[in-house]
């Protein structure tokens, strides 16, 4: 179970591992949401998300035996590179299950650095878990579930260490967090983090229309899934509804989901590029989307954006730019 | 005159007031570079680039009286921005002289941070020292030259004490710091800084090909001067000549120049979308520029590439990434 003491543990670990990414702003968004935001940089932790927390937290964890076995994750990418990144750095041999279209420079990116990858039709219908489950009996690889592993919960709950710190150094302690949502991984991790930590502040999941799934359970107080699992440019956040570890948690401690359109998305890319100078993939900017293009969705003074991921295809990068920034 | 103390009482003004920038890096870019790089990512300081830790120093030296006339400054864009950031946080009236032919990101935001600006006619020649003199003597305000202003000096100083504790941190004792060249103001004070808290440590100046003048300065052992004013795609350090005040500084401490191609720049703009996930201006990325594809140009294990800025329009990047990211 993901507990705040498992987070704690998990920080000791990912020190001097993991970077403490930088907590931005800018007076032109704070000007475009009407209130004060602060970004909180995650596409620039190693491999370009936060997802090598919860790898680095997860590979750690492990004992001689199973980690001289290897690890398997399944992923749409961030994951995906996060725990071939970890596994590496700990002499750990990483199998990943990825599907066939996911971005180039995921896949690329995944291989380079390590990892085995084991492509599957996403589209078409093939269950991911149960490839995953497979490859994992047969290898006796151990399986490192996206955001169900408590210790991936743990490694991602590090983020809500930090905001809390970063928050405090400025004199912040009022906030709502508004994290991006595929699982509810980082969402859950960040909310037991608070809760501890800074106690006002509630974490707000953001996700894309069409994929609310944490919205729409969160509103119905059970576990609620997707009609379709592809359709969003958002690809890093599409998972099919919340996890069973994470959603009791988001249900004790989260506050009302906050859905953004794929246009609000690639427009939140745009404001990054212009007045952060960050790249951010659409999945990784719809919280940004959510502070700064629905205002009315929140209520406090300080609005945290968690900017989750930045592997961005260059293509869809200069359609953001094409679009959004003229 | 510039000097160390200078730098450690600006860095102190500072302090809550720039951001101390990550040093990032990335596996793929140390295997195109050979070597450990690390790149400190000035371009996530407020407005964009280090200019600001400069505009902050001169501006909050100020007496009451001073602050209240007002100041003014002649620059290409991130003087500009970087001044009347600083001047609007000290209320402080901001006049800035800018080429007519800026990027329009540049005098868009210069203007939207407050200050006055005042176009003039670069490529018909003239000259914007003449322009800022006259109308610093007329309205008596404060002159805040680009780079030969010792505090502003001192404050881009305060880049190299952050440089030596972040790399200390890290057990990084020697190493070569390239810096995007322009008029020397933050190679000046960061190579003064670096004398004091990290003596392993040596600034090479990195320049656009023609526009190489610090580089031809150091190797004649007197000031140079391009042949050219424009004609790079890196605009923000297109200056004549090296200033009088940085020129003795980088001549005692910093070693030979390294002069790159704009599609070297355009290049390692690429890679730091791909790999650092920041958005640099090709001004900026010439430090990384000569890093990864001027490898016989250094002879440490580690190089830190300063990544000055990043306010780059929208276009630029955009071919940036079509060019660069095949």
């Amino acid at each position: 179970m993901a507990t705040i003491e498992k987070i704690e543990a998990a920080a000791k670990r990912l020190h001097g591992n993991a970077r403490i990414t930088p907590l931005l702003s800018s007076p032109f968004l704070d000007e475009i949401a009407g209130r004060q935001v602060l970004i909180k940089a995650e596409c620039l932790q190693h491999t370009g998300s936060f997802k090598f927390r919860g790898g680095w937290a997860a590979v750690s964890s492990l004992g001689f035996h199973a980690r001289k076995r290897g690890v398997i994750a399944y992923s749409s990418g961030n994951h995906a590179q996060g725990v071939a990144a970890a596994a590496k750095a700990h002499n750990t041999p990483a199998v990943i299950v990825m599907p066939a279209d996911a971005p180039q420079l995921k896949i690329d990116n995944t291989r380079a650095l390590g990892a085995e990858v084991v492509l599957y039709d996403r589209i078409g219908g093939e269950d991911r878990e149960a490839i995953g489950a497979k490859l994992a009996e047969e290898r006796r690889l151990t399986l490192i579930e996206p955001y169900e592993h408590p210790e991936v919960i743990a490694g991602q709950g590090s983020v809500g260490l930090e905001i809390a710190q970063q928050t405090a150094a400025l004199g912040i302690t009022k906030a709502e967090v508004a994290i991006c949502c595929g699982g509810g991984g980082l969402a859950s991790g960040v909310a037991l983090a608070l809760e501890k930590y800074a106690p006002n502040m509630r974490v707000r999941p953001a996700e894309p229309v069409g994929f609310d799934d944490v919205a729409r359970s969160l509103a119905a107080g059970k576990i609620m899934s997707n009609p379709a699992a592809t359709g969003s440019i958002c690809d890093a956040i599409l998972t099919p509804e919340p996890g069973a570890t994470t959603f009791p948690i988001l249900k004790r401690l989260a506050g009302a989901g906050v859905a953004v359109t794929d246009a609000e998305a690639m427009r939140a890319v745009a404001q990054a590029f212009l007045r952060l100078k960050l790249v951010v993939e659409p999945g990784g900017a719809v919280s940004l989307a959510a502070a700064l293009f629905h205002p009315d969705a929140f209520e406090s003074d300080t609005v945290i954006a968690v900017a989750t991921g930045g592997n961005i295809d260059p293509a869809t990068f200069q359609t953001a730019l094409s679009e959004f920034t003229g």
